[in-house]
């Protein structure tokens, strides 16, 4: 690609950034002190400076509008899958992925908590909200399945990676919630990262691609000792994986 | 209450009920013959014999009215959760609750199928049907949280709780929808006790309000066994466990 085109290309996503950016400033603020059912496309499309084709162009309906991020977003993560390590683990992916969710809301703390209020609100915002996420959970869902290679599981697969996305993407709005609840106050991501390990726990059991897991593993986690292992594992071998996993933790 | 008021509050229920139900294939039908933009709520309201304000006590909008029964299956489902068994395990009881939706869709295959189809081409139904699963899921989490008595998981018990809650409903939906997929062929609701199987396994750690578990605990399924002791359980206590759940297998 030559040097023009890309910089004319990159000047086209800014100039779009900015339109969407500034309709989703007006449409908040319309909803905010008119309410959202008495605004109007033209009124945000006026309040923003554009036509009103400009507005259709960029969002399908006024409920769109205040969610200008996530299609930029879908792309970010789509990229992160893409470029993820082949020995990473999927689950390990797929939260690293939802985090460029994460630093979307956390970029604009005052505007995230704004809009947060008036989803809460608005059921035709929070509805658009729902249906916004449930775009990444289908994403690492086809993510997950694809990359899925534990024949213990045959024929639960699909299942398994949709639990697994859904756990991944449930923690994360959990996470977000409290963080917008409290006025975006507090490290959002340190509180993220510790949900993953709390759901990586709960689903520890889906291998890496082409891993094939060990006849036993233990680990511990306080006052918890798990143990998973093949039923044709010799006994030996789980005692041996449960003493490391408690010598470990001594 | 006297067998009269009874009656009368029967009856009532059951002209709600109707009246209810001929809105919904009203809407069904002209979604499906006319379209769903272009059909108005007089429409929905006229094919089913009654006035457009009766239309909007039943529903709050012409999305709504394809899902008529979703209001009395949530009362069914806190039925079921009201009336658990104290020493069910709170999985168990959200399981058997999200049942009593899925029934509500399996009474009607083909009703529930050509809904199916709808909703999958225009995303306003879509994301009106994400939106009614959504009220399930918090009642369940609310439902969890409040039998949550896991001491190891201090603060994390509502994460946990919505988690375990989103697993289920996501167990519930993918079920559902590969049954919808295949035109409301085969036991429905079998499939859902194997689902729930699969996840409880992932979600096997979370007691039973009131109980304290075991030191030791050990399962098997197929290749796997999968062993959960207290970090402080004697080792033999362990290995009894294990060899319990081996002797069982064979």
């Amino acid at each position: 690609m030559s040097r023009t085109v890309k910089s004319a290309r990159s000047q086209h996503s800014t100039q779009r950034r900015k339109v969407r950016g500034d309709l989703a400033s007006a449409a908040l603020e319309l909803f905010a002190t008119k309410g959202y059912e008495a605004t109007t496309v033209d009124e945000i499309a006026a309040a923003a400076g554009v036509a009103r084709r400009t507005f259709f162009r960029h969002f399908r309906s006024k409920e769109e509008a205040i969610f200008p991020d996530h299609d930029d977003t879908l792309e970010r993560v789509e990229a992160v899958l893409r470029g993820a390590p082949a020995q990473e683990n999927p689950i390990d992916t797929v939260c690293r992925g939802i985090k460029e969710v994460m630093r979307m809301y956390a970029a604009s703390p005052t505007l995230s908590v704004a809009r947060y209020r008036l989803t809460r609100e608005v059921p035709a915002l929070r509805e658009r909200e729902i249906a916004s996420v449930s775009r990444y959970e289908r994403l690492f869902t086809r993510y997950l399945l694809a990359r899925y290679d534990d024949r213990s599981h045959l024929g639960d697969e699909p299942l398994l990676a949709e639990v697994a996305a859904s756990a991944v993407v449930t923690a994360h709005n959990h996470v977000l919630r409290r963080w917008l609840r409290s006025e975006g106050q507090g490290d959002v991501e340190s509180a993220l990262d510790h949900a993953f390990t709390i759901v990586r726990r709960a689903f520890g059991d889906l291998p890496s691609a082409g891993q094939r897991p060990p006849a036993a593993r233990a680990a511990t986690d306080g006052e918890v000792l798990v143990t998973v292992a093949r039923t044709d594992a010799p006994l030996p071998e789980v005692m041996r994986a449960i003493e490391r996993a408690l010598d470990q933790r001594g």
